[in-house]
């Protein structure tokens, strides 16, 4: 199968395989406290400060809910797109957690310090929900792109009504790519202060990371990430796939690749009469409007997802291993429908 | 590094690393709708039944908490030992998710029916918690086991009040070779109703399975398993792990060294003057008390864990991965420090 | 003081105050099962049928929250107004336990098949909270009423969709007041499924029923009102406030007269040069812009809350203890400040 | 009916009930910020200091409930006796709002340093809920009382391993009343950080509080409560009873009758042969083993409760409203019965 779904159809990355099975030698301390997390760890650092606290997890959904049912008591709030994946894509996660979501105007995918400001109330009121954190992700689930300015704006913003900034990065690579910018350019110089970091996505099998630049917002995270089933004992594998993540850069070589496939497949396609590209493509997603009796044909040889079912618009994602071929035997099947 | 810490110390088997390397080709559909797991899953019903549902997880701590939530009411509880892992180990998961156990006494990590009684209530009661569950672990946590018989008088007496029974396998290839039965012989035909089967101890890398043998019991818990951050996206990986560990009997194989490896050092370790074995060795673990003198020394060549802080009770686990040697090594140097 | 901030600024009306008196003799048993919560019981039934399960709760958002709670399982959500007290004036009590809101377009306080559609999705999917559940407020948080029709419209498109309606009857008496109907009318004809009946803003001192019309939605409702701490022990003096409010139609005796003062309130204040009524007025709730200079002066004599803080909308509560006087002497001055 | 079932069985007080009607006149501000409220609150901190943080809540379970999720992160525990309200007559409502109860070996009623110290670990470990409070009932579920001297032990060993003291004092007023100590001498001096102060079994309608006599410890409480469903809207009839029980030392009147009844009826019925008094009758509660022909039919005349099934043990609780006759007819009715 060959497929425009999700960046998540894709296998592992051989770089990281390899390191899989580097780890895979003697015995080692389990639950993380292994040599092999600890020099993913020191990597991780590099990027993000010696003062960050970083924890290891392997879903995206438990990197995001935990790190926001940390940053709240019982009764705060977490303001986010309507697009954003916490809302739409996680089956309730967050609000099993507690976690009440606030949903802010957006336009693209992304929300803006005015769509977030009457959220905020002037004043505390035990009637109420309070906002504790505001939520973005980067790169959207549109894959639009905020930019440096943009997540400078909602962070000082935030800072000043006291809300920290939770980043869900589980596109971060492509973002950074894009954006031609390091990790810390975007994140810490920004005022973020807690990242979700994605591996999977990105060629990982199974890694993802609770990155706490702010430290004191990390204090006791360990214990949440135990009790919340997401400690996995032979934690030296998942240690191993940031290892090579973040070895000579791969996570920008498969990125530069993704985005490029973005690029090209947006190119192709949108030449094709009858098929429109509804939005920026900004990382490595491609929405679509294609004609309507052309979708299913087109899904069982690649399949793809319809992002509306109101407007048919579809979602294209490319990922570091979409290769040329792909993209012109979809391009190909996809002109044949039409 | 060598250590009788935990089975969990131990990498992963070849054969299981050989099929993780052999799942990654191609794109494949994400969330557990891969091939792989589809031919996981035959090999579970297998064992199970057709009737059987199976899910796959990553850590023995979710899919404990995940079924015995799925299992319960907000106003139910589980009746367990006061040893059980979901007890003692787990940093409160089950109660995080609103779950309250009710412990029985236990002698050598065993319930029985005589010590589940009284925490059954005659009839319903608004003002207190009412069980829906009684949960054993095989083989226990103290590296006993539960006779067949025993399994059978549990469910029997269970299922007369209406409730159910939850087999917690962390290690059940350990506990079937032991016993020298089927996987159906210890768990379906006793009247299990739902088991952790886990796989990650006995030489997977992260994969274990809530299988509900009773398939009433599972209905809707893929939303659950969702919801609680249990679903990863890349699950061909999870599933390969499971195709080869129920290939061959691999499983058998791996559990059927382990325990002989715990037999032999109960063996050697006992002989050593100053070395008390404290508990029947029925399958891989060995529970001793050595001179407190030699406790630290030892472990800085060989970690394992003190059990019983107030006894001084030491636990050392053999795995698929213990050598000869390493028994020897071990050996040698306990008896130099005594 | 008199106000206009909230009809729960009023005390408790004299014949529930009897009623309190005369159930304070003799020893009774507690947590319900007492006689007077007995008769109250059979005075509920009459209005909404012998096969009703009810329960007695203290809070308004008690009710609510685990009405709500006892009708979703933790994958599901509820489909309310933005407007929506649940939404917004519970300090996040539904979310606080693991329910989701999915908020449908709102005019005037109300939500309609069309805007709950879109929410609703076409079949069922493990990454997305799944509803159960369309919750509608009558009165409505903006003093504006459904129409009969509007309601069965509603429980027909949500049964045909497998999903329960609630209704929030904070106001529950004032609504059917003004509608000119009987409870059974508004409710189990349309087929609403569960009702939280308000008596406290209608002139008791706290007392709230869920009231479950379709008795299968309630089967166990006792346990998770014990273990969400609902049940209070001399319970009987919450069963003699119903009594009292469903015997002579103490309830519609009391509505009728609230009602009738918003009326004469937006009447007289309408006609006040500087002030506008904003919204219909069809039960016991004036929404108003008056001079924003007026307001906070107004607030000292009279409070009263403001609304929008964008818009500047204030909000004027009448309640079965508005005098004649009361408002007399609130456009006076009223009309003394603009 | 007159019955020794529970002191909950009781109606409530004259003096109290006169304090609810005085208290219904003219609109006030609801939700706690009426000018009652603000009375009683001052006379609490009379009793706890002008430091204390106070609450008022309706029940004892949700006071209880609620101040112990207030103390805890979601991995810590509560260290109880076995015997605990919170652990055996809540429906489990602590561990539905995900907390952990480790229950200390007791002895009629009482836990000690030296059976919650095997409970206490000597370091932090992520594998284990973490225990922040140790909570103690004041006079005990078993009529038993804590000296002052046991009560400071126990603070004095919580404090050293940083864990709160909670009392549960559903029964207070009979506690410092049979001790002979104001409240402060058995809360405040001894070190007690949070006290559920029970108003509902000495003569309240529905009357409970959270004293947070270290304020720390209570700060955001009110978010909590109103979450949580307990803030009642028309507060000013709580904080009414609460003024009449803090009036003239009502309190310590109730508890004196209720106590010294007690004490007279285990005189008379320890009289009868046949009939044996079980436990040291310290406070309003009586245990006793009666012959078990006599059992349900003294029930059926005097509603009490049987305490323990297996060893046929009965409970009876005396309360401020049980008269001279209501103790000569039940001893009378059980000699006939014998």
């Amino acid at each position: 199968m060959r497929s425009f779904a999700s960046d998540n159809y894709s296998g592992v990355h051989t770089e990281i395989m390899q390191a899989i099975m580097d780890a895979n030698e003697d015995h080692m301390s389990s639950y993380g406290a292994d040599p092999v997390s600890a020099e993913a760890e020191v990597l991780f650092k590099e990027h993000f400060g010696q003062q960050a606290k970083i924890f290891f997890l392997t879903t995206g959904t438990a990197t995001n809910t935990l790190i926001l049912r940390h940053l709240c008591q019982s009764w705060n709030s977490v303001i986010c797109s309507e697009d954003a994946h916490i809302n739409v894509d996680e089956c309730g996660s967050p609000e099993s957690m507690g976690i009440k979501l606030m949903l802010a105007e957006t336009v693209n995918g992304k929300i803006t310090v005015d769509t977030i400001k009457p959220l905020v109330p002037s004043e505390p009121d035990v009637h109420r929900a309070q906002p504790a954190v505001v939520s973005i992700t980067q790169n959207t689930e549109l894959g639009t792109l905020y930019t440096i300015d943009e997540i400078k704006s909602i962070c000082d913003f935030a800072h000043s009504k006291g809300l920290y900034v939770h980043m869900d990065g589980a596109r971060i690579a492509n973002a950074a790519e894009a954006l031609g910018v390091a990790f810390k350019e975007m994140t810490v110089d920004c005022g973020v202060d807690v990242l979700s970091f994605g591996g999977t996505k990105n060629g990982c099998m199974c890694a993802e990371a609770a990155v706490f630049i702010n430290p004191e917002a990390g204090i006791n995270f360990e214990y949440l990430r135990k009790q919340n089933m997401q400690l996995i004992s032979k934690m030296r594998f998942v240690g191993a796939q940031f290892k090579a993540m973040l070895t000579d850069e791969l996570w920008k070589r498969n990125a530069a690749h993704s985005n490029s496939q973005a690029r090209k497949l947006a190119g192709k396609a949108g030449a094709i009469e009858g098929v429109k590209i509804t939005r920026p493509v900004e990382a490595n997603g491609v929405f679509a409007i294609i004609p309507e009796h052309a979708v299913e044909k087109l899904q069982e040889k690649f399949p793809f997802y319809v992002w509306d079912e109101q407007t048919g618009e579809v979602r294209w994602m490319t990922s570091w291993s979409t290769t040329d071929e792909d993209i012109e035997d979809f391009c190909a099947a996809m002109k044949e429908l039409i």
